[in-house]
């Protein structure tokens, strides 16, 4: 399989996930190809968005045949690095950080919930998914002995901006916000920030220029 | 303010969201205008493609101003159809749906969350943000009572289908889908698929791209 050393475009990274859920609920069906045809229709892309997004990563195509399912779906996952175990943790024990804690996605994708933190005393101690909550006053001492390399944020975002600081000195190398706040860090730290209210935008946006709106 | 009658794009009204997060916190701060340049940096798009995306709504930009904050803010807010109310609930009581019903994010967007569903008895009659928790089997007649035009989907995959077709039979316009299941619904109701992993999978795939996980 071809090995990509270049750099892959933000724009179709964002595009991969999409790319890596329709994959696996293909995979699970009894079939071995799909045409970008029916990936289109099942992504929304068009289809030659989608041979020139996955021309990127080699030739995965056959004439007639169409995409090897597995072999895709498994090439898309190593490019997104789920085959490397990354550990993580959540910061904040809210119903966010809680939903979060409960996420089963984290597996398949490589990534190791390890510890879920947070500055509320009534909730520290308390269990979740099997984690026991810890004070955020153990943050860099914890991190001082776990290898941990992303951080999720669901907190306060008046807090944002400090916890952030302490995971960094720390050695967190990204973090994925949840928070409201555009948060500064370093070059070399990644921040992910995760809009939970993106999806109502876009079906807003759509309603509206579907002239839903109005008659509401 | 120039009206515009044409669709806009998929791939800007992704990016509107970001916008939107960056500008309402730029409004909080004491400056009126801000250059594609400063909301380059705070969005990470480019600077020409920030201008690009901006002209496509009207002339905001002042010369050697920049763009009038407020304004655009306004202007982006109700292009995603902020300014119109929408009648929001949430199926599934569990994890995730707790999240979104406590969720801060829905008035200023023009959501007004409605109901909680649940199919689960010991969950049916509890209040969760102050709404108590509707049985699943009450889902038609509570559709016929009461207009709404989004559906939040925080269910099990294998009931999502099924929940789906109820949900449209009843008149729902659009479905902000938290599960994994690619649904199939008429060309008239919109589907907003709100991959939660999808953070993580950009920040795997940029800390692998970043050689960040050959020591883990």
């Amino acid at each position: 399989m071809a090995k990509h050393k270049t750099k892959i475009p933000q724009i179709i990274i964002r595009r991969l996930p999409v790319y890596y859920k329709i994959l696996k609920q293909l995979k699970s069906s009894s079939k071995d190809y799909v045409s970008s045809q029916d990936l289109a229709k099942l992504t929304g892309f068009s289809s030659s968005l989608i041979r020139k997004d996955l021309s990127y990563f080699g030739t995965f195509g056959r004439k007639s045949y169409g995409y090897d399912i597995c072999c895709l779906f498994n090439q898309i996952g190593q490019i997104m690095g789920f085959d490397k175990q990354k550990n993580l943790i959540i910061i904040g024990a809210g119903h966010l950080g809680r939903a979060l804690a409960y996420n089963r996605g984290y597996q398949e994708r490589g990534y190791n919930l390890k510890a879920v933190f947070d500055k509320n005393s009534k909730l520290i101690g308390e269990k979740i998914n099997n984690l026991k909550v810890r004070d955020i006053n153990d943050l860099e001492k914890y991190l001082g002995n776990t290898p941990i390399l992303v951080a999720a944020l669901t907190i306060d975002n008046n807090a944002a901006q400090k916890i952030t600081d302490r995971l960094i000195a720390a050695g967190i190398k990204a973090i994925w916000n949840f928070t409201n706040v555009s948060l500064k860090t370093p070059a070399e730290v990644l921040v992910e920030d995760q809009i939970i209210n993106q999806g109502l935008c876009h079906l807003s946006c759509k309603l509206k220029q579907n002239d839903c709106l109005e008659f509401h």
